[in-house]
């Protein structure tokens, strides 16, 4: 018997990123879970619009999308908690350059991607950016096959409900495969 | 050393969905992957516009974000496999509403939020539908303390990189709180 629990957003848990972007000539991050996917290569990222990145993006038209490991779990949880605006959080990471120059990438974490900025939509208080990646850097040791294996990467999912970061448990079914052995009847 | 693979989406895993809406009088479901959050409240669906689903959410203006248990995976997978066009896919589920009348829900999904759309975005061959709950139903058995309890929702996550699907595994950090035990120096 299912509860009316009220209008509460329950799409999580959702992956824990580190954007990236530089601002006033500074390489800033900024820990976020309220990203989503719009096509196969069309990512968001909605970000209150009280943050000191937001501003490095829209003048860069760039920014990066880091993915920590669960042992950067201080230094993440951190960046989230710590304002630009008092913080020099490129101090909290090593950085480091792609071609596009103004995303600045945490070398640490295992994948990073350096995009470009397609659009901001005004939502509320939240300015939900949309870019693509341009490159995708990923460390060998996350590689298998010349593919990330998420297993290796170990990332840090977000729980809103009870505000936790959980870890990833393990595969256990083929997409657009297992559905083929249904054989009728309700669920 | 981080390799560039070019430029991948890496933004996983995302939960998996079900994605219910009346098509020609008829509950139909989809499921999807890639979604995200706007804002505290607001989520979004990237949809490919090929899909039967689109039109009766367009219609409608509701639509319902039903999240599996990883015991539905046959059945979930089976929904992304098969197309509306073709298979009736109200005979896979057992289906309710709540008060939008337009929003069908899956019974047996442990949680499910009867939405509202707000907007649809143009992606390329996609639908961006925006919108937010008006209610959201939980079984009791999710429920600790009235807070969505993940490891009782015993979610699906989706891999493009290896299409797996994957468990959630345990929560091993407090948000908005670990980060307070930085003590400086770089990751």
């Amino acid at each position: 018997m299912k509860k009316n629990i009220g209008p509460v957003n329950a799409l999580y848990p959702m992956p824990v990123v580190l954007v990236g972007a530089m601002v006033d000539g500074r390489a800033n991050f900024i820990t976020i879970a309220h990203v989503g996917i719009f096509t196969l290569e069309t990512i968001s990222l909605g970000v209150n619009r009280s943050h000191y990145t937001n501003r490095g993006i829209r003048e860069n038209r760039t920014f990066s999308v880091n993915f920590p490991s669960d042992g950067m779990v201080v230094e993440t949880d951190y960046a989230g908690l710590a304002s630009g605006k008092q913080t020099d959080k490129s101090s909290v990471f090593e950085v480091e350059f792609g071609p596009l120059k103004t995303a600045p990438m945490i070398k640490n974490a295992p994948v990073s991607m350096e995009c470009g900025l397609l659009d901001v939509l005004d939502y509320g208080n939240h300015d939900v950016f949309v870019g693509r990646a341009v490159n995708t850097y990923a460390d060998e040791s996350v590689l298998k096959n010349g593919v990330i294996d998420l297993a290796a990467v170990r990332p840090m999912l977000f729980d809103m409900f009870q505000r936790k970061y959980w870890r990833l448990g393990g595969p256990f079914a083929d997409c657009w495969s297992v559905g083929k052995n249904y054989a009728g009847g309700k669920k």
